[in-house]
Formats: structure tokens, sequence, C-alpha cells
């Protein structure tokens, strides 16, 4: 792979100075000290505060900030915190690449091994302890480091960037940033003319081989609810004597998944093409072993198979079905105790009972698809159940999945710039999981396709950290190295693009 | 049915007088009014005011009664309201009559239609509405018109007569009162020399026919539990990579019962008897249609057969398993949101799941049985399921089914008094659900058998109040002809008791 047009090595020497590495980690520990938890409503003045803070960093290294205001929040009737778009035009006729990223962060339960989560502690093994550092305050100071070379420097950058930081993406925001995005991507909008994305939120499959991802599952939510009798009957009266709501609804779903995780529901696992020659190639080389999965899932996890490339296009190009639970409806008549002793639960014959479930969906299916699917698979065993309850089945929310053609330039670059990084290639991955503003990024940005017709802007994901730094768990760390090593790829990867011609689509 | 040597005309004269009735009324009024409701720690002092209250009336009436401390509930650390034992003595030549009776009450929850639920209102349609008045303070308040007539008349009763009143029947004292009545039961006891038990602490099957018990299902509450990975997994993550315990679970609770109601773990079913001719005359004769069933489990309810005696035996004389739920096990990681946005319980692979259900068990199957029948049939179950993770069964709580023979003389004496009072024969019933005092009773009390040896004494169950008086809901009731009518059918009891000679066993 070429690194051809990465780079200068003066870049990359500035990156390694002592004294701006210094400056990196303080800023991190700046961005990290303020606690934006955005799903603590108590906490919101503080993601407001990391949302001034990002505006006036970037404004400081020369970008055209902007905060953009999102409403209201319904539940809480708070204010969401400020998205801050941002504009940093150099020529018109280089590419123009839309970076996102978001400084907002989960909670920090638990017991941590530093005194407070919310100070960045670096400890002897390069690992920088913090909440937000790795998920996703990390990667949004990686780009500031790159773009205060170019500020320190005065130097023009090989690039146009756009970018989209925002406060909520750890507990949603009733699609209100989807609708800036979409309203920004139309002519006259500040992402308009923008040729590629570049978002960095997600991590390696281990904790030393690099990857570029270029896929995500979509998911849909299901909620069955079975119904009979019109209120909660006591089990030493009405045992045996009725069709039981809780009754139906367990053999139902027992339908729905195998044991072995392969989906029972007629329609899903066969619309899955089988990998082709490439894609297979593509598992084979992805770093990664069955005692990887069982180190993550603990000794007594069980995989569902022994094959290392199977779990792997499970988890990526299949889809998946899990059962969340099944309870009774609960009523006020669940107070009142029984006619005999015992838990009060126990002796209840729910009136109805609720059983909720989530398909991860891959390419080709869309959710639509797969709920017609699903309601085709429940009607079908209801009738072979001969019950006389009643069902009704709802899919409560949903989201597409997402595949992007890792052929394009705009992977070249990614995969380039991390092989004169890392010098090895990264691994080509997907997703299990969904991050849905990728889709939005996907669909609303447009670009001039090669026929001249307008097609949705590819968008890359470029992750800085490692799979082992632990999210939304205690003790989450960035290593210092991936922070370094990331800021080195982030330039190199603005470089690489910067050395294409504007108008290769 | 023959009521010779049944209650005298004087007798039943004395119950229909209107002055006796205004007393008898009020003095229930003065009953209800106190409002013992056994399951709430505030109102623990009303429950020892009613135990205190218990002790003055039949004190009064000339029963020698005793309050017995029952220690200490774990939980609260409050005093458990005393027991309330008696005994009045007549003549050792005649039979001697334990009566069971609780004076604690239900929560009185809901929307009332009397202003108090704690202030009796008699209805012109003859309904006496309050918590308690059917659940149990109106039969034990039969219980003491009849001692009343006694002691006005100044007669001499024709049995001789025990006592038990407790007050934690509705939430449990931890088996402090079966633990009294074992002691009492002994030589020297209270209970001594005790020749029958008469309980009235159920309700006729209908509105219109009164009815005589002579069994009880018991109980055994399961739990099973199913785990493998080490901590709650990211279905985006994990999803279709491990053998998920829900699944599991869900497969393993599939197969213990039949959506028909018939259970499918291998031996219960087998081992229930099928019923003799003498048996199906019984169900044949019971007042109860289908209708009946579908009234009172509304229109959507389904029951499992359109024959009415089916559906009496599969609630009288067979098993019943109801499941009660599948919930994941939560732990603190669960307070922490996923990586993507979406219900957080709805991206977890929970590391743990926990189904409950229950099983209603009939003679001769004891929970033993049970246990193993249950036991089995899930290791047979799992070991078809090839899944890598682990699973436990519990058995929490357990109670056996009871089962008296009804051609006793003490069911001669329910049935003949029963007959005198409403003029036709009573149905011969069993009952769906458990009392577990009455097995206490049964188990600890001894009487001589026919062959000399100790056997256990003939219990009787006689309620009072009809199907539809809603013991634990709002707008409890007893009608007013039940009391009048039910007070003249114990009276008769005795009466008819007292006709036997001492040692007919």
């Amino acid at each position: 792979m070429s690194t051809q047009g990465g780079a200068p090595q003066e870049f990359l020497d500035w990156v390694d100075n002592e004294q701006n590495i210094e400056g990196f980690i303080n800023r991190l520990g700046e961005a990290v000290h303020i606690p934006s938890i955005s799903s603590d409503p108590n906490r919101r003045e503080d993601v407001k505060a990391m949302s001034n803070w990002i505006f006036d960093q970037f404004g400081k290294v020369g970008v055209d900030v902007k905060q953009f205001d999102l409403g209201t929040e319904e539940e809480t009737q708070l204010e969401y915190p400020k998205a801050v778009l941002g504009r940093l035009d150099v020529d018109p006729s280089k590419k123009t690449v839309l970076i996102y990223g978001h400084f907002d962060v989960q909670p920090a339960v638990g017991q941590w091994e530093t005194p407070d989560p919310f100070t960045l502690v670096v400890k002897d093994d390069g690992r920088m302890i913090a909440r937000g550092s790795t998920d996703d305050k990390g990667p949004v100071m990686g780009w500031l480091n790159v773009l205060q070379y170019f500020h320190d420097k005065n130097e023009k950058l090989p690039v146009n960037l756009r970018f989209c930081f925002e406060g909520m993406e750890e507990s949603g925001d009733g699609g209100a940033l989807d609708r800036l995005i979409e309203e920004q991507a139309k002519p006259g909008g500040m992402f308009e003319g923008v040729d590629c994305v570049c978002v960095s939120d997600n991590y390696w499959l281990n904790t030393k081989t690099p990857i570029v991802t270029y896929g995500l599952r979509g998911i849909v939510y299901f909620k069955l609810t079975v119904w009979g009798p019109d209120k909660n009957l006591h089990s030493g009266i009405y045992g045996r004597m009725v069709n039981e709501p809780m009754t139906d609804i367990v053999h139902l779903m027992s339908t729905l998944v195998n044991v072995d995780a392969t989906i029972r529901v007629t329609g899903i696992d066969h619309s899955i093409p089988r990998p082709t020659a490439q894609e297979e190639q593509l598992y084979e080389a992805i770093d990664y072993t069955v005692k990887d999965l069982q180190d993550a899932i603990g000794p007594q996890g069980a995989p569902v198979s022994d094959d290392k490339n199977a779990l792997l296009m499970n988890r990526m190009r299949e889809c998946s079905l899990s059962i969340h639970g099944i309870r009774p409806t609960l009523t006020d008549q669940d107070l009142v105790t029984p006619v005999t002793p015992g838990p009060t639960i126990g002796t209840i014959i729910p009136y109805s009972a609720t059983g909720e479930f989530s398909i991860r969906i891959v390419p080709p299916l869309t959710p639509k698809q797969v709920e017609g699917f699903v309601a085709a698979h429940i009607a079908a065993e209801w009738d072979q159940l001969r019950t006389g309850n009643q069902y009704k089945l709802d899919h409560t929310s949903e989201g597409d999945a997402w595949l992007a053609d890792y052929n394009h330039w705009n992977y070249e670059a990614a995969r380039a710039a991390t092989y004169a990084v890392y010098g090895q290639d990264p691994n080509l991955t997907r997703e299990g999981g969904s991050i849905p503003v990728v889709l939005t990024f996907a669909n609303s940005i447009k670009v001039k396709g090669k026929d001249g017709q307008p097609e949705n802007a590819n968008v890359v994901l470029v992750p800085m950290g490692r799979g082992d730094d632990g999210a939304h768990s205690t003790n989450e760390k960035l290593d210092r190295s991936n922070f370094l090593n990331g800021t080195k790829l982030f330039g190199n990867y603005l470089y690489l693009l910067g050395g294409l011609p504007k108008n290769d689509s």
C-alpha cells in the first residue's frame, strides 16, 4: 500500500515533540474535566459548557465555527446543548472533508482505579484514564491537534474541512441533529460541496491491529403482547382452566431463534447473500481469534462456533435476534395479595404478557422487510398454537443497516494513512452495532456520481482507540500511543486526500 | 339427607329475631371497623387491637380464651398480633370440635362503592359491604352468634369446643402459628382430645349453591436460572456470536406446559389416577357451567374445554402449571447506556436470565415427587438444547396437597347441616388453591383410628359466603342472608355433632 503523498516528516516530528505532546494531553485533560453527561439532566449545563469549549477551541485554530440550537428535550423541558458546526476553506480545487465527533459522555458509575473519572490520569503503562478519553473526546482532540499544527506553522491545509460536533450522542435528541444535518446538506448549507465524510467513534477489534470500518448493522425492536382474560387470575382457582397468555407467548417466542443463534423467522437468514471470495479473504485477514471472544465474554460464556471466520461473519454480515425478556403486564390488582400466602406474583395468571426482542439487520434487508417477515412468522405460529387468546405485534423503533464501498478513494486514503502510521494494513471490518448518524450523513449528503447523477457521499469509520478501551465502562482509557498515532493518522489522511483531484468521484 | 338431631326451632327462631339480627350486624360492623391489615406494618397495632377485641368477645360468651405470643416479624421487627385460642368444655362424653378463623384482612385499595371500606354498609339488596366482611370476620362472627345463643339462653352446648383465631393469615407469620398448633396438639395442650376440625374460610363456587370442601391443591414454586457470559453483552457486538442465556431459557420454559394447559413435565399428569365413578358423579352434580367461567374471566378469556365437568376436574383434581415471567438478571452495568442509542435494555444480551413458574399439585403427588419430575425434565431438555451455558433449578417454596374423606361423620354433619338450612345437598368440591393451615391441623391433630392407632383428624371446610363476594377485591361483601343462614348452619352442625357418640371415629 502506498503512502506517497502522506504527511511530511515535519508534521510527524511536530506530533512527537515532547512539549507539543504535553500540550495535547493537557488539552485532553481540560476536555474530560467537564463532566458533559448528556443522559443526566443535572449535568446539562456541563454539556452546554462543553459545547462552548469546543466552539472556542476550534475557533482558536482558525475554524469558522457556529453553534446551532437543537431545541428542547420533551421529558425534561431542558434545552439541548448546541451542536458546533465549522468550516475551514483553503482552496476550491481541493476535496472537502466532513469530520464528525461528539463531546458528550456516558455517566461514570462504578468503582474506578483513579480518584476522579473526570480528572485525566496518565499511567506509566501509557493508559490515559478518564470518562470520555476514548469516547469521543480523544478523537475530537486528535483533529484539534492536527489543526493546531497548521495554525501554529501558518501552513495551508491540504483539504477544505467541515465539522459536525454534537452533545447528545449518548442519550438521543429526538432526531434534532439529523434534521440539522439534512438542512445543512442542502444548497447554501454548511455541508454543501462535501466530498466525503470521516467518523472516528468506534474501536479496534483487539489491542494491536488498526481497523477501518465500512458497515454497520441496523436494528428493529419488537414488542409482542398476548392477552385474554380481562384481569389477572388466581392460579389456585383458574390454573388449568384457561389458555394462559404467558404460556402462549413463551411458546411463540421460542420459535424466533435457535440456541445456536440462527434465526427461525422465515425469510431473514435466507435473504443474506453468501460472501464473495473477496469478502471471505477480508474475514480471513482480520486479526481475531476465538480466544479473543472467549476472553471478552468470560470463561463460562459459550461461542456459537469454534471457527473465527464464522464468528466474525455472524457478527458483521448476518442478522442476529436477541430476546430481552417476557414479563407479565401488571395492573393495580397485583398490589392486592392473593387468597393464599406465598409470593404475590407467584399465584397470578397474568391476564396479559409482553415479550421484547430485537433484530440486528444487515443489507440487503431493510427494517420494513424484516418487520414483514416477523409479522408473517408470528401469524403463522399463532395459528399453530390453537389458543383462544389475542396477540399484537409492534415494532417500537428501527434503524437501517449501512454498507460503504471500501474500494472508494476515501477508504484508500484512510487505509494508506493507517498503513503509514502503523506499518500494517488495517483490517477492513463491519460493526455489529449501529451508529445512526452515519446513515444520516450517507443519505443526506450527495456527491456527483460517475454518471453525473447525485449519489450518497462515502463515509469512512476510522477509529483511534483500542478494543479494550472500555468506552462505556469503568476505567475508560485511551492509550497515549493511540492518541499520538491517531493524530498522525488523521493528518496523513487529510494530506492523502489533498493529493487527489477534486472531481474524482 | 336427614336433619334429625339438628338445631331446635328455638335456635333458628332466635337467629331470625330482628333485634338479634341487628345485634349480629352491629357486632360485624364493629369487627370490620378495626382495619386489621396484616401486610401493612403501619396497621399492625390495629391487628393487635383486633386480637384483643376477639379475646374480649369470645370471653364474654363464656369461652376460656388465651392469647399466645407468636414472636417478632424479621423484616419489620414488629411483634406479630397474638393468636387467640379458646376452650369451652361442657361434657367429656361429647365430641370436641376445633374451629378456625382469622381476624386480619387484605388492604383496601381501589375505588369502592361505599365511602369507607372499613365502615359496614348494608345495601337494600342485602349486600353488607366492607373489607373483611366475608374474609374472614363474617364467618368468625357467625360462630360468635351461635355462642351468644347458648350464653344468653344459659343452655349447655351440644359439643366441647376449641378455637384457633389468628391475625397473620393474609401475609404470613414465618410458620409461628403452625408451630403453636403443633405444640398445642400434644398431650397437655389446648387441642388435646380434639375429634374433628371445621374451617370456614372459602366460598361457594357460584352465588346460589352451598358447598362443602374436601380437598386443596398444594403448590411448588420454581426458579430456573441460566447463565454464561460473565457480564451483560452488547447485542451489536456479540449478537449471533454466543449462546444467549435468554434464548436457552425461553426454549426450556416452552417445554413445561402446553397451550391447552396439559403439563409436559414427564410423570406429573400420568401420576394422577382417573376419577372413580363416584367421583365423576360428584362433578356431574356440581352446579357450574362454562358460562360461569366465561363470566369470571371476561369475554376474551379462553376456557381450555367446553365441557363443564372437564373444566372442574382440571381445577380440582389435576395439577396446573403457570409461568410467571422470564426476566434478565440485571446488574449495575445495566445502568450504563449502551454504545448505540435506543432503549438501554434493548441492546443488552443478558448474561443471565431467570424464569419463574409454579405447579399446583394434587394427591397422590407430593412436592418432593414433583420437584424430582421437574428436575429430571429440565435436565433432559437441557441436554437437547446443546448450549454451552449453565443452569440452576431451585424450588423456592412448597405446600402439600390435602384430601379428606368426605364419607366421614364430620362431613355427614356438615352436609346435613347445610341441607337443613338451604334445603339442598351441598356440592362436594375441592379447591384449586391452598390453605396451608388446613394441612397443619390435619397433620398435627391425631385421633384414635378404627384400629386403635392414631390417625390424622378429619377437617371439613364449610364456607359461609358466595363466589362473588370479592374476598380480596374492591367492594368485598357478605350477603345478609348468607350471614344468617351461615349462623344457622354452624349451629346445626354443632347440634348434629352433639348427637354422635364420642368414640365414633
